[in-house]
């Protein structure tokens, strides 16, 4: 039986603590994005918003998810480029577009092409977080894209890692 | 040199031996789930199910992925409603048309546009667990989508987290 | 007042060291894929490479990240069939086709296209890492798609787990 000395127990009692080994063990961090656009469709860049809330992690490795809470919006990672984002808009009517005669719209609704551009260009985005930064390549931006606005939306920002 | 009170040996040697730091600590989960559709194309909610599987991990905080094992199938997120379901088909087959004449069909095979459809809609989607459940918007349900049925398909939902 | 044992001291002093737990604490382990195609287009299996990645990280259980770091090429999961990367990439052909008259091209680009194919296919995928494995069903295999080649681009390949 041996007995051990104050400054190991008191690393030891921070062990215990889950404060010590907060490095090593699994931190997360949530946040809430709000939109309210003017506009129905509308693009909008949310890199420094993520960026902001990454920091606020302090998670040095690990992943971020940006995921539309809506099933008539989008996020996506692209280029903030002049002239992209109108021909992103058109691309995607041109795909997916507004009709009168969708089965949805027999509910009431008229978004039933806000559904299907939401699933053309998909509803979340995950990014790499390395060294305590958004691990993105050069021209890489994360967007949000309404396609059916002018109420309140909302986008979950969730980032893991140590 | 001072000796450590019992209790504290007790929590220090738990946290050795990774009991009481488990909550810090990562936690994984792996479940799997299996369909055998009666028609080709089917639409099929799995959202209880995910949410039962994050329940029996004991997740708080963290992310859970729901991935289809098969080249044609997809998994998305999107809403219940009415009539939404035979839209989401109906635009699948006017992008991703059957076609008999797509190259790999001359392997013998004839499911080239259901591969072309599992890419469009993707293959599959991370949620985000907060406060140990699913954080979805308030119409978004988890969607497991056959474009090739009548045989053995598999899904893998996979939940990391503290 | 009770003193603990040597071996008790010893496993207590790894756990603080974040040694022991290290099985139950996060990992974390990120590479680069580089590629500089020679054709414009090119689709290129990089599930060797995800694999060995996966291997060094030396994770069990966990997620790993495969993503573009281009806004003109993608990553997705597919078969490796004969036949299927042709009709793939005339697929994308015709639903994001080369046109002269992008409003992007106003900045002197010529590869509107590689933009919207790369939000089509998208530029990621996660794949569940089981047993220390990639976690695919059994056709699944990870693709780099190219859409604007001939120059260096880059992927990140980033596994969390434990």
């Amino acid at each position: 039986m041996r007995c051990v000395d104050r400054s190991l127990v008191i690393q030891l009692t921070c062990a215990a603590q889950r404060r010590c080994v907060s490095e090593a063990a699994l931190k997360s961090h949530t946040e809430y994005l709000w939109f309210k656009t003017e506009r129905e469709h509308e693009y909008i860049n949310v890199t420094a918003d993520v960026e902001r809330i990454v920091a606020a992690s302090t998670i040095r490795e690990g992943l971020v998810l940006v995921s539309a809470m809506h099933i008539t919006a989008g996020v996506y990672v692209n280029d903030a480029e002049s002239g992209l984002i109108e021909d992103i808009d058109e691309w995607l009517e041109e795909l997916a577009p507004y009709r009168p005669d969708y089965r949805h719209h027999r509910t009431g609704e008229t978004n039933g092409d806000a559904h299907l551009k939401s699933l053309l260009i998909h509803h979340e985005v995950i990014v790499p977080i390395t060294a305590g930064e958004l691990d993105l390549g050069p021209w890489q931006q994360i967007y949000y894209a309404e396609f059916d606005g002018r109420r309140g939306k909302r986008v979950v920002v969730k980032a893991i890692g140590e």
